[in-house]
């Protein structure tokens, strides 16, 4: 699938961050002050640069607010629950799968993205509904890991975590006031880990679907990890208990 | 110490966040379309508001680009590398401390924070130059936590290492080059965990101090982790190795 980012900056920084672009688009009528700027920087990343009538980019994007720029940007198309299990399977793993209820910011959606990358997660599963879907600043937050990745994006979460748990799977919700620590439960078999959104946790329903739920102990006066770093320190503690 | 932040939108943004804030200060001239949130906000969180005339607000941000309006903010005092010792000390444990090797992004110094805070970290040292200093930027990454943690600014980062040696600290610097997985080296006694800067990773002349390198095993197409990422990683491993 693909989308747009626009408006001078966020294409500007879009191309200096180096992250893939289809191609740019340009208002045929009155360029602005930076967009001088976008065109040598796509010309050096020989990115294509189109040109609409103003009303034209305004019709494609469905907003005005575009400033006469837009980049459209490749995003890597979502995949069935299946496909995640058939990954685990080539590598001949048990299935390591994080499931994301609801986390609403699209930087922590990227930043678990990029860790999940890292730690050889097999699949991410977002619900359809009151999440941050996989948009360019989710992309951009991932440092690219995001073309990498087997999302899924289902409609209903808890029963895919049911249809899971028939394949074999066990679930492990994270939870502040569980009796458990991450480090206490088995994470080497088939296993969803299952991660709140920020501030209000692991839904009840969803909660109630999992076999387990775990702690990560804090010490500090700050009640509570960012989620993208909960997500990672359960992603490698999963790792090593798999012997890497 | 305290900080400033000005113009419209940090000010809302910052109130919005329940960030707790020393005094608003306005100018008594123009209160533009915003100001009106910014008061009531203010108001509600019985925050105190403060007029000034126009060329005196510009005076004291030494910047013409406040719109009107800035807020004060208390940041908590750097302390002496031994005031982190002692912390370890009071709670009867061995020093867990990181040193951050020119991290630059306010948001990953936040991040950090944040977690060492959750990790119990006894402590964190930055150097003086070429890194991110404490910033209201870097508070709020932080989600306040920055107010709970020893941080340490020195002059010369190698040089603190030295000394921390002689205290008996190891230092484990990160490398993605290196033999040994993270999990394989002892984070029980006393240590100093050495992150690097994003891209750059720890200096050559920082990275010769240190007694081990470790590396967090990557099995992604993405070639790191963010920074604020693996130093979670670390945090927690050196925790349950320790039994917690």
């Amino acid at each position: 699938m693909y989308s747009f980012i626009y408006g001078r900056n966020p294409v500007l920084e879009w191309l200096r961050s180096q992250m893939q672009v289809d191609k740019i688009i340009l208002a045929r009528e009155g360029s602005g002050a930076n967009l001088g700027d976008i065109e040598t920087l796509a010309a050096k990343q020989q990115v294509k640069i189109e040109r609409l009538a103003r009303p034209e980019l305004t019709r494609l994007l469905k907003s005005e607010h575009h400033q006469g720029v837009a980049a459209r940007i490749a995003l890597p198309d979502y995949v069935g629950v299946e496909e995640i299990l058939r990954r685990a399977a080539l590598l001949g793993e048990p299935p390591l799968i994080a499931v994301l209820d609801c986390i609403q910011d699209p930087g922590n959606l990227g930043a678990i993205l990029r860790s999940a990358d890292g730690a050889g997660v097999h699949g991410i599963i977002i619900p359809k509904d009151n999440a941050a879907p996989l948009t360019p600043a989710a992309f951009k937050a991932s440092a690219g890991a995001a073309a990498h990745v087997a999302i899924s994006q289902v409609t209903n979460l808890t029963r895919a975590i049911q249809e899971l748990k028939e394949e074999g799977l066990w679930f492990v919700a994270t939870d502040q006031d569980a009796p458990k620590l991450y480090t206490e439960i088995d994470l080497k078999g088939p296993v969803g880990l299952v991660l709140g959104s920020e501030g209000k946790g692991v839904r009840r329903l969803v909660g109630e679907q999992c076999d387990f739920s775990a702690r990560i102990p804090l010490r500090g006066k700050v009640s509570s990890l960012n989620v993208s770093v909960a997500a990672a320190v359960l992603f490698f503690e999963s790792r090593r208990q798999r012997g890497w």
